[in-house]
């Protein structure tokens, strides 16, 4: 492939054949590494708690993103970690908030006590808020992107992606939800919503720091919109089919609460036809951006394939 | 006063007499025409419920300190009341999440239900983050400032405010603290991480906007840090001397709770000494700032003797 939209040609000097297990594992390690010198250890009892929450295992994926679709553009990857870093703080006050006994009231997260069980209620709300500014923070500072231009731009996507009309309305369609059933499309609002408005922002990041052309920018938001939507199919699927200790967390629960699902409407043969088709559809997005962008269609393919 | 340490003189056509009630109304008035235009009318239930938390009465004075301290540079107002209004949100953010069960368990807030009270705790904790984030999509507008590094500034500025090391901090030592007395360096770290933090911001937020001199920016701050152990003062006063008719909000219930205040340190006539010696230190800040700052030190008079 000779002609891509990607600026530059710095970026090809790093596409390279790779194990996207391992790349993917290099890249979580770098941004907990990250996360782990946000807050000092032994700073405050919320401190603490606010590294429990972010320094739990998980695989990192919209860090993953951040950086990997910045990287097309030829954007180091230390820089992309600061914005990957930032996102992740939002994506763990999410858990931590959707965790509450008023809400999912999940005791069980990624194979251990949530944040509430772990330490208290009232520290849970705070980890939530704390994190959730702390993105923000992270956000201002020069090492995200020496333009201020490109930190506002940047701090506006985010606000927007995790906001009122973005990730905290998905979950409140989600709660709404319970004990009703949506159809496909308020389903794929909410999910469009809770799920994949930070997948959105994780690629868009990149195209923002790698100053990427309108198109290529348009291409990473395809490539997210099905990306997040195989997410949440995938983790929907897994939910259905696994146990609780395979998964991390309490298994079968959305069954369990009513709450809506593609499996739900399509059954699990037919839930797995649709998310054969995202990847595709993922794949498709992606083609534009020529090799360097082969790392976020590895990334599709595992979020189809991977068991916890 | 001839020599000041403001920029221009295109705030000195502003500066006229007026009464400070109605000035600080004025504002008020201006600031939730602001906050109202934020969310549309039945957009969702959690804008309904943002709106309730956002619209509620208040006195609405970190706007107002936004305002004032812009204007003393020369500030337009209209362009003031944007960061005012990303302020009120966090604001009422925290009042949100502050009157939740698991943390102070109010149910009373202004004379009205608190927000988890009129709608459910779960829609409570989406408001909270909810408005926490819009707090951070209005900063990075255009309308804050025309000048990115400027707006980038600010969000800088109001996630440490606001943050694990600010106003969340606060919240959290302030909770640590029930059962147990502070001694009065604890208290006043609790409150000033608690309250003066967002004080500060305001104030400190007016001299970025006014592009003040590391002097006037100084002066704001003493100012803020004076009126923020005024402000926290008067209302431990408030809440040991009110009923719970006249405050709005269950009365009393500091001591109740053997919450650290410091009445119970110093006594009711000691701590209105001490709140006198806190509106002169607020004053003297102000003095080197000329006429123009006179709004600010008719604040913390007003702090001082509110009666809610």
């Amino acid at each position: 492939m000779t002609k891509t939209l990607r600026h530059g040609d710095a970026a090809s000097r790093q596409a390279k054949p790779m194990n996207f297990a391992d790349e993917l594992e290099r890249i979580a390690k770098l941004t907990e590494r990250k996360l782990d010198a946000l807050i000092p250890v032994a700073s405050t009892r919320l401190g603490e708690a606010m590294r429990y929450a972010l320094l739990g295992p998980g695989k990192r994926l919209r860090p993953f993103l951040v950086v990997s679709s910045a990287r097309v553009f030829g954007v180091p990857e230390a820089q992309g970690l600061e914005t990957a870093a930032a996102l992740e703080c939002i994506h763990c006050y999410s858990l931590v908030h959707d965790d509450l006994p008023c809400m999912d009231d999940d005791d069980l997260r990624r194979g251990r006590p949530t944040t509430h069980i772990a330490f208290d209620e009232a520290t849970a709300v705070l980890v939530g808020d704390g994190l959730l500014t702390l993105a923000f923070e992270i956000m201002s500072r020069p090492e995200v992107d020496p333009d201020p231009a490109i930190r506002v731009e940047l701090v506006s996507l985010l606000a927007q992606a995790a906001g009122w009309h973005g990730m905290v309305l998905g979950q409140a369609l989600d709660l709404e939800a319970e004990g009703r059933s949506l159809n496909m499309d308020e389903t794929l609002r909410m999910q469009a919503l809770k799920t994949g408005a930070l997948f959105k922002f994780a690629c868009e990041a990149g195209a923002v720091l790698g100053r990427a052309k309108p198109d290529a920018r348009r291409a990473l938001l395809d490539y997210a919109t099905a990306l997040g939507q195989a997410f949440q199919l995938a983790d929907d699927l897994l939910d259905a089919q696994s146990t609780t200790a395979k998964l991390g967390k309490t298994a079968a629960k959305d069954a369990a609460r009513g709450k809506a699902t593609f499996i739900a409407l399509l059954g699990i043969d037919g839930a797995k036809a649709k998310l054969a088709g995202l990847i595709r559809d993922a794949e498709s997005a992606l083609a534009p951006l020529g090799a360097e962008a082969e790392p976020l269609a590895e990334a599709a393919r595992f979020v189809a394939t991977r068991e916890s």
